[in-house]
């Protein structure tokens, strides 16, 4: 190959996809890494989880994105530790990968406040498989509520908890009552969907604790009003096959999924530097691992602050801080010093479920049917780059116009 | 519940699902078991597993199709048995469930001649998660490919054997040359998926043996005009994890996918009749089984001659074949005796590839092009009733257009 530097990329999410993207005419050759062979839209991913999109509607190859791209090679592989010192990625099956610039941006993982024997019992929402595997748990619930006889085990079948009330948390519960009221309601013949509890457990005391108290507030009817029991301010206490223990209270829920906590990537820790309590990087103001000029951390994998407050774990931040990784390079390639990042907060909107949404532009907050138009065409607009989103709006148009949904398939069972 | 017959049909394939439907005003009970949630369009199940269509394209829940039939109950659960002297079915839960009418429509599985341990190096496709199972293998042969340094081992990723040269795969040894030589030409920078060996390796003399020997010819060459390697009248020796043998020549291969035989559901063995070669209860020629009147066989289950000849295991036949035996038990409620099962054959049609396919209408017969838009038409007139087609569509016609596949998606690594 030409003695090019080589920028190593780990992980192809948006982070790491926006970074290799920029690096499209600088003089280096790059090579992506991820665990899958996709780039996921994230912020959909629950509709995947909750049958309302495919899998391959909010994906798409990271080597057909990056086709045209010739300083640019993707390989599938999973790192499985970082020597900085010898700037080399060691791969899981053995291989080695030399850098001169590397860029982690692997990502968060979920975590279970160190009581990991609940993950069996409460899976969370990351990964396309993740989403199929929430998907078979929600659709095989109602099955057996339909195909059991004893009362109580059906109650339990037909009762969902969700543990965390952060925007995954909000949209699960509100579509997941959408579901059970609307979308299976003629389909059962003993078992009543209509009659299914599903509860959104929140340990703080409100849902939605990044928005203001008064959008919070208003995400909390609009729950309500689709159906969902909010219960916010205890913690969760136990999880087990049989349901959760909320403060001293057991509830018989055999669908328990898990929204409330993640962690970095443990590849952070092979740094031997500074991590945050959620295991992040604490990078410099120009996104460098400090004492590791060559290595950059990017997106959830980053704690980093800007004017005084943290840049939160979403998109569109792990997109400014791969476009400005990007630049960075190219920018010292040339021998000048770039300035440090900035982060643009464009506001905040979360989803809640069939016409209701909270946004806040810092100045403008709406909630309700607005919100969600709005949620929906920044999060169509945002899918333009993914050759799917005619088929993803017409499933949705479907969706909403019929209360179905086109992904009601139970796989690998 | 009421005091009527039950009826239970076991399988919500094109069989099970409508004699169901032809039970919708019959003064009866219906109970449909599947081991899965949803009926599929078996017909484009290749292209699930060539990443062309998402799963939950070709699929829909079989509680949703049958919502408004009142008479009718869907049930998710896997049959251990059937007792016809005690009219009963064992579940495999441990549940049990008294019929007074059966109709066993289960189907067939692939089966590999006695050879069990080839199973694992060479996936059959029946079901969804077979599609789901062979995609994975198919594009990641690829990433393997482009990440291996040894020249004969990226071959040997690169090859790719189909066992059988049915519609099965003669459908997927088609789709994968297009794939590789096509959609993936630009995407990877060290393997050239345009060196893929696609090889369809069938054991008799002709591939698509079911068709005039013409049309076999004619499906032959267009095969070989997309860049397959047709191997015909010499039978596989042995598979495993390296490749195959095909009479005395190893083929290094890490994907072989298996498309040669078919065995019914092993179901039809508790009945205690006689069976054919394939496991397939032979009925009479009203589908009902020898000794047992309450009994009935339908679709790949079913060995049954129509004027001398065999009702072929396809579509179209299961539909009839359904559609007839819920038309009998409802002329047997009204104390009538129904006429024998007639097959009406509409013709064959098989699909090859871009733009290949061959139809053999009984007198009319065609291939290339026309042939290949005749079965776009048909399948998707078929489809109707999916709520899905438009989604299909768009998809086929993006796919035409572009070369690409919309579904080239890993998952469950």
């Amino acid at each position: 190959m030409r003695a090019v530097p080589h920028v190593v990329i780990v992980g192809g999410g948006f982070g790491g996809l926006w970074a290799a993207r920029a690096l499209r005419r600088a003089p280096v050759r790059v090579t992506l890494l991820d665990r899958g062979n996709h780039h996921l839209f994230q912020p959909l991913l629950y509709q995947v989880a909750t049958a309302g999109l495919s899998a391959p509607n909010i994906a798409a190859p990271l080597r057909h994105i990056l086709r045209r791209q010739r300083n640019a090679t993707v390989l599938m592989g999973e790192v499985a530790g970082v020597d900085p010192d010898a700037k080399r990625l060691r791969l899981a099956d053995g291989r080695t990968l030399d850098y001169d610039t590397l860029l982690l941006a692997s990502g968060a993982t979920h975590a279970y406040f160190g009581h990991d024997d609940w993950a069996p019992h409460a899976p969370g929402l990351k990964t396309l498989d993740d989403a199929l595997e929430i998907r078979r748990r929600i659709l095989t619930a109602f099955e057996r509520a339909e195909a059991e006889d004893d009362e109580a085990q059906r109650a339990a079948w037909l009762t969902f908890a969700i543990v965390g009330g952060g925007p995954t948390g909000v949209e699960l519960a509100g579509t997941l009552a959408e579901i059970a009221r609307h979308t299976l309601r003629d389909e059962f013949r003993r078992a009543d969907p209509r009659q299914a509890r599903v509860l959104l457990l929140e340990a703080g005391p409100r849902v939605l604790s990044s928005f203001p108290e008064a959008l919070s507030a208003k995400a909390r009817a609009q729950l309500e009003r689709l159906g969902v029991e909010v219960r916010a301010g205890v913690p969760v206490a136990a999880i087990d096959a049989d349901g959760v223990v909320l403060g001293t209270e057991r509830i018989d829920a055999r669908t328990v999924l898990w929204a409330a906590g993640v962690a970095a990537s443990p590849l952070a820790r092979d740094l031997g530097v500074p991590l945050d309590r959620a295991g992040r990087v604490v990078v410099d103001a120009d996104l460098r691992v400090p004492g590791h000029p060559d290595v950059y951390v990017v997106g959830d994998l980053a704690s980093v602050r800007c004017d005084d407050r943290p840049v939160p774990g979403i998109a569109p931040a792990a997109k400014q801080m791969g476009r400005y990784v990007g630049g960075a390079i190219r920018t010292r390639l040339r021998g000048a010093e770039p300035p440090p990042f900035r982060y643009r907060d464009f506001g905040n909107l979360a989803t809640i479920g069939r016409m209701a949404a909270v946004v806040d532009l810092h100045g403008l907050k709406l909630s309700g049917l607005v919100a969600w138009w709005f949620w929906l065409a920044a999060h169509v607009f945002f899918l333009i780059g993914f050759r799917n989103r005619v088929v993803v709006l017409i499933d949705w148009a479907q969706a909403y116009w019929s209360y179905q949904r086109s992904a009601r398939i139970i796989l690998g069972a």
